[in-house]
């Protein structure tokens, strides 16, 4: 198994020198969020997921996680991990700092957060969801639930869940049939849920589920769901751990990948009924929930370019190590030196520096949605991070799986062998297109509520930055620059008559517009790759121009947005025909000649 | 676990409506191949695919094949499935009969073959080694060598084995070590290889190696390999098995997927060293090893075909049961009728029928290359197979991954389940693209050897050959022809612009040319699929303009051409910057900065 070294470096660039950093400490609370903070931070997360989560990674695969009697077993060094990253503030980054949280910028947590899911991505869910749970009870938690439950979770000693999914209720959540039944100050809860990531584990006293289900005289649909907050063991007056509630793991999911995180099947009331507190009021369960998938979203999207950090750092290695064939001079030559590995390598590389700035710019503007001292500013922020988290989730999962693929290329033959841990990647990615809202969810939602729902107001926003940062390019030396201008104004033009088409078409026929919704994302994030690429060649070639830091790591960065300019951007415009003629053949196949 | 039907519609509408038939009917030796005869075969087939062969794919996985004390013990149901597939005379169908095959062309066997792997990947692999074991000793062996092995490899009693890998010698085969030293009329072979399918076995008697190794005085590299018939039992004078050889398998690898194939390490000569016989001349392995190469990269193209028709029946099936949300009358919805899925499985089928065109229009050729008449002929359909090989290779194999991939996507979340079978099909098809030379060397290949050696001539007339199908859907009537013809135009144009680059640029630099190898075969690969599409759309709209057969399969046929055309083939355009300008930073990036 390949070590993990978090790419810190690349991290300060995008962070420092793309103006995120410098965005965070105008907002109010952020003033103190220096360079030098985010240096030590990162420093000691890249300690933490180096040295204690990216070991474990491999064997957590290999005894995933087990069930006997109720009980689930993580594997060997997992709730160790847990203590270490508990005990060390890890989970309370981000968060409320009235209840412990230490209310450091999203920006910041996020780079942390890539890190736990680079070095051991089943290990890194459960964190991930408690992050959730915060953000809900934050949101729609009465008082004395926050008082109840937001120190705790926010500190990390107890974890939570999301229970949205029923065997016949998955992207059609309004169709679940959880029951809840009030009685007195709570309900009980009977039914039960699927695919329950971290539903149950032995890493801390307790567990907060946070569950979707429907009291008695609810309407039908997603209009009748209520929210509940449902522990696994009550809490006593004093804050102590109570009775056991009347919820169980009955199974957990034998999966493709992320083997160490319990996938589990969650019965609740199998007997009296679990008992639950409602969250937020009747029947708007799903719009609580809604409020936390922004960032459940940009996480997931955030673990697209994580698994593909990985397997990019393992295949470096591989392709330096191995050598095969021998240059004209006899002397034996590493593939690394092969035209086509190393095309592969910047194929990979190119697009996980396009990926992480897109990642942390959006969290930038999250920050700035939740902190601006200017409402205007906070609502233009909000729409920007509502029209880019489909976008960061679909885009970045599905490159993830793409590029953990080709992590297997690079090994050859023994890239297909479980030992070379080249596999666990693709293995561990495929899921990431899927929850969360599938990608083909994501589409429909960046086509349906992000592009037509407000006229295609956010959508030309966007486009209209892009095209400032062409006409910057134009004003900037170096070749980088002159090849991305053109490759990203044909880019930027593939998005605009495409977001005008779905303006016409769409409002006349939404069925066509969803029928190009996927190469419309795909698009979309192509060209937002390149707009981040963009900012890089400017920040980039100015330090060049100034003879100022690392010129090495500059023309680095420099080769690489070519790179992007040349062989990914072009792709662009091929999407425009699946978008706007696709459609046709899409809609009028015969169903029964599938 | 899903049903295996064969396609037997869509298999008879590309042999006997595209020309394919009717060209080998021309063949000496070929007369009889009538339709009826087709349809025979491909009826009987389809019963010990659909009934014999994918009940126990599933299981094979799970159960996977088992080493223990040098013997390797199958799946169950493998073995009996084994025997009544030579019992039923299908391992003989394109061998020379004079050693008791049936010599039906390779265009039948090749449908046939689809058949078994979609079936049952891993278990196809046997058969498709003993193909490659007969092609070699059929070229190269000599008269003894062909009677002592021939018979039983033909029927299937006996099979074959490729061993050219050692850990240190993977695409650099001449590396290799393996030694052989003469003794008397036999050679003593020495040496350990890995990777080898099927390389061991409790489905026959006896397993005949093809090894490639090194005698004493051999010159270093790929110039010092000879070829060598090694026998797990020695043969007897009259025929009957006579001695065990001195070779073991000392262990099997642990995969990603293809479990059921027991993937050996060979040892060979621990004690006294093994017995073999010299096959063709010393040093002269390596050609001989190219002679069935061709085919061996077609059968493997052919997979990545027949698991994407797996996967896709899989998912059409889940897509027609699955039932989320409702219509505006209320009525429930199967997930078929949402646009997105209704994409990803017409992205799978038309995928899936541009392969099947152009994997069985190579083996067309292949039939022609062996059996015209005229030189002339032969020679011109050995070009155009060479050409095509790396294409069918590697786009195909590629296009498997991602259509596999899709397959899980339809499914959503039970998708990522094991239980649900849909990522066996990712699993299995993710060897395709390394073994029998990884992707990137099959690119390789199409630049260097295929288009460049000749000056272009094969590459050329090949691109004729798309522009006289462009101009004969010109003459035909409807909208897919319309739109197809546009969109094949572009891409024909986009395969010549940087065919030409190659010519001038890769003849100046060769790393040029092999940065954008990879690229250039998508490119190929993506315009020969849709040049198929157009033979699909002159035959199927000929049909409806005479009214002639079933118009349903007609317009879905023109319905998926139509979409291959809008959504697949405008990538075409998007790959010319990456083959003729993305060398640049491929070949200029620092290797210390990756």
């Amino acid at each position: 198994m390949t070590a993990y070294n978090a790419p810190t470096r690349d991290m300060r660039f995008v962070m420092n020198e793309l103006g995120l950093l410098s965005a965070i400490q105008q907002l109010p609370g952020c003033e103190d969020t220096s360079a030098e903070l985010v240096d030590a931070v990162l420093e000691e997360a890249g300690k933490l997921a180096g040295g204690v989560l990216a070991p474990i990674n491999a064997s957590g695969d290999t005894q995933g996680a087990t069930l006997e009697n109720g009980v689930v077993r993580t594997a060997e060094g997992f709730a160790d991990a847990y203590r270490q990253f508990v005990d060390g503030g890890w989970n309370s980054m981000p968060f409320d700092p009235e209840y412990g949280g230490q209310g450091l910028p999203w920006l910041i947590g996020i780079a942390a957060e890539e890190m736990w899911i680079s070095a051991n991505n089943a290990w890194s869910l459960c964190p991930m969801l408690t992050m959730g749970a915060v953000d809900l009870l934050s949101e729609h938690g009465t008082p004395e639930q926050k008082s109840t439950y937001l120190e705790k979770l926010i500190s990390g000693e107890w974890t939570g869940t999301m229970n949205l999914t029923e065997p016949h209720a998955g992207s059609d959540v309004g169709a679940l049939r959880t029951r809840a039944v009030p009685e007195g100050d709570h309900y009980r809860i009977k039914g039960q849920k699927t695919f329950i990531s971290w539903g149950e584990h032995d890493m801390t006293d307790n567990i907060v589920h946070l569950v979707l289900a429907r009291t008695p005289d609810a309407p039908p649909g997603s209009k009748g769901i209520s929210l509940f907050v449902v522990p696994k063991f009550l809490i006593n007056e004093d804050g102590s751990l109570g009775q056991r509630n009347d919820l169980r793991c009955v199974s957990l999911e034998h999966k493709l990948g992320i083997k160490a995180s319990p996938t589990c099947v969650m019965s609740f009331g199998d007997d009296e009924g679990a008992i639950g507190y409602l969250v937020g009021e009747e029947n708007k369960g799903l719009a609580c929930m809604f409020t936390m998938m922004n960032n459940a979203r940009i996480n997931v999207g955030l673990s697209g370019l994580s698994i593909a950090e990985r397997a990019y750092q393992q295949a470096v290695e591989y392709a330096r190590d191995r050598v095969q064939g021998a240059g004209p001079d006899g002397t034996p030559l590493p593939i690394i030196r092969y035209p086509d590995v190393r095309r592969m390598l910047l194929t990979m590389k190119s697009s996980i520096e396009a990926m992480r700035a897109l990642v942390y710019d959006t969290a930038t503007s999250l920050d700035q949605s939740r902190r601006a001292d200017d409402p205007e500013a906070r609502q233009a922020a909000q729409a920007r991070v509502d029209l880019l988290t489909p976008v960061v989730k679909a885009w970045c999962t599905d490159l993830g799986v793409e590029i953990a693929s080709m992590g297997i290329q690079v090994h050859g033959g023994i890239g297909y062998i479980e030992e070379t841990g080249a596999v666990q990647h693709l293995r561990d990615s495929r899921i990431a297109p899927i929850y969360e809202g599938t990608n083909g969810i994501q589409a429909q939602d960046l086509v349906a509520r992000k592009v037509l729902r407000d006229g295609g107001d956010a959508a030309k926003r966007y486009i209209a930055e892009v095209r400032t940062l062409c006409g910057a390019l134009g004003e900037c030396s170096g070749d980088t620059a002159s090849s991305l201008r053109t490759q990203l104004a044909a880019g930027c033009d593939a998005l605009a008559e495409t977001t005008d088409w779905l303006l016409v078409e769409g409002s006349a026929d939404m069925a066509r517009a969803l029928a190009g919704a996927t190469p419309y994302l795909r698009l979309f994030g192509t060209v937002a790759g390149g707009a981040m690429m963009a900012r890089a060649t400017l920040a980039a070639q100015a330090s060049l121009d100034a003879e100022t830091g690392d010129p090495a790591f500059y023309n680095a960065k420099l080769a690489s947005a070519r790179f992007y300019a040349e062989n990914i951007l072009p792709q662009a415009a091929g999407l425009i025909a699946p978008v706007c003629q696709g459609h046709r053949a899409v809609l009028e196949f015969a169903e029964d000649s599938f």
